[in-house]
């Protein structure tokens, strides 16, 4: 019992980019970490080894040995059958095809192991500890490379019968628009997300437009991010500052949708593209301001995320916890 | 206690074009009804007066006195403010706007009063005695003059904190679409109700395209209707064929949207449009299956409502007695 009370969950984030490996309190403290390349090109394997190494590493840095645990918990930047355990798709993860990916885990450790998408778990970890507390209703989105979506009901995650839900950034807001990921045409993150705003800019400079971030890239367009188009376009730059009001205008037509299906009590934008703050957040309030029904509009906060990059590794602890 | 058991719901259907006033016993059926026309033009205070003389002649006829009553249970083609029991705003009913129908009606009959939305009606008529019969997560669309949405969540209906949500008429998936009766454009009620289909046959034939349309309405292009499409349509006539391929086109972005949102157990469509039948639910589910992710394609039914019209009725009385 004692166990229950006082053991950490070791929680890890696994991103396409790389994996956050940490220990996290019952109050949902972040007591140690470690970062560590995914390299998803090498394949699930592989990511899976590196995965073990550090997990591993964190263990042993800590005196630790994995029966003092209460759980094992990854959230993945994946679409994920919750019944099953396993990782049936993964944009971002390349070869990442129905692993198992909680039952290879729990066999490796013999803990008890927990495994849930990543925004599912950032919208969980803002629900309990950060911007959207003791509320009823919460969508989540998290803005990056892509675009995630977490969705709390009742205070609860929603995640549908299997464990697939909250697709949001594949919800389609301008047919025929840009390519996706996913491969279908204008979806939300095809439109709004880090790699939508960086490929505008490229598209631009790349056919002769001028910009401050030509220098700031010094020339090399392929350095072009989405943090960088940031930096311009706070300091004035304004092909910088079209592209981001862009890429608000979607999202604020994709928040727009989400507040007219599920009038929630709040909106939450986290991720690194969040980051951008007024840039972003005032045009996606006023579209909502404008064009949502007044008792939809009147009643939302759109607001960012306040655990930052924290919040998946947070709510991966929640879910195992069954906080 | 034994009224309880036993008395009736006196459920009423209010939408932009008339009302259905019946009695609905505790077992899901239709005891007796009573239709007339809403006439919307005159306003809210001649609308409300016609629904009393409705229901007065239903108990009437019923011998019924209003104590008899288990409640009296309203379904409007409106947004709700649930808490308060006020109709907000409602696009097919002129100058409904914060009317406090339910405190009206009680007061009036010193009943239990509940006001709910139509489709949200429609998806516990469906969830308790329709095609959703036991499933745990299902989306409702009801196709007519505009589209409406109900949403299952876990059982239970889902309304938001303020009983607006599932305005899912209202989710734009083709920014700088046509105008919708919202003020926005792009919205899936633009693109895919009976009003859209009658107009884009209109605008088709208007611009001198060839169409057995035009002789079933003898030139009067006034006269056609999304009804008169599909009966053309039925006969082979290429542009009803065509008008009708589209809209479904986009009913499918919008399901597929829901689909990537919900991952549902199960998508039902009812009202007028979807009578359609295979002209509509063919390309709607060919969309799904080819364009969303597997783990959600294969997990979700798209079907149509089991309980046509009555739907509104039956779930305005599941919603009155806590079903």
């Amino acid at each position: 019992m004692a166990k229950a009370q006082e053991s950490p969950v070791l929680a890890v984030d696994l991103g396409g980019t790389k994996m956050i490996i940490a220990l996290v309190s019952r109050n949902g403290c972040i007591i140690d970490r470690h970062d560590r390349s995914t390299v998803a090109g090498e394949g699930p394997q592989a990511v899976i080894e590196r995965m073990f190494e550090g997990i591993d590493y964190l263990l042993g840095e800590n005196k630790l040995i994995p029966q003092q645990l209460s759980a094992i918990s990854i959230a993945a930047a994946a679409i994920i059958d919750m019944r099953e355990g396993i990782i049936t798709t993964a944009p971002n993860l390349p070869d990442w095809e129905d692993i198992p990916l909680k039952s290879i885990v729990a066999e490796k450790y013999g803990t008890a192991t927990f495994l849930i998408n990543d925004a599912d778990a950032a919208a969980l970890g803002e629900h309990r500890f950060g911007a959207g507390k003791g509320l009823n209703n919460l969508v989540l989105l998290t803005l990056g490379t892509g675009i995630g979506g977490g969705i709390i009901i009742d205070g609860k995650l929603y995640t549908g019968s299997y464990g697939g839900a909250a697709e949001i950034g594949h919800m389609i807001i301008v047919e025929d628009g840009p390519e996706c990921g996913c491969g279908n045409t204008g979806c939300l993150e095809a439109l709004a997300s880090g790699t939508a705003i960086a490929r505008e800019a490229k598209r631009r400079i790349g056919k002769g437009e001028k910009s401050s971030l030509n220098e700031l890239v010094k020339g090399k367009q392929y350095d072009i991010t989405a943090e960088k188009v940031y930096l311009a376009a706070k300091d004035g730059d304004p092909l910088s500052l079209e592209v981001i009001a862009g890429a608000a205008h979607y999202l604020g037509t994709g928040v727009l949708n989400l507040v007219h299906i599920f009038s929630p009590d709040m909106v939450i934008l986290g991720g690194s593209v969040a980051q951008m703050g007024d840039l972003l957040f005032e045009p996606v309030r006023q579209i909502v301001r404008e064009k949502a029904f007044p008792l939809m509009a009147k009643s939302v906060q759109i607001v960012p995320a306040r655990l930052g990059n924290d919040a998946g590794l947070v709510g991966a602890a929640v879910y195992a916890l069954g906080w």
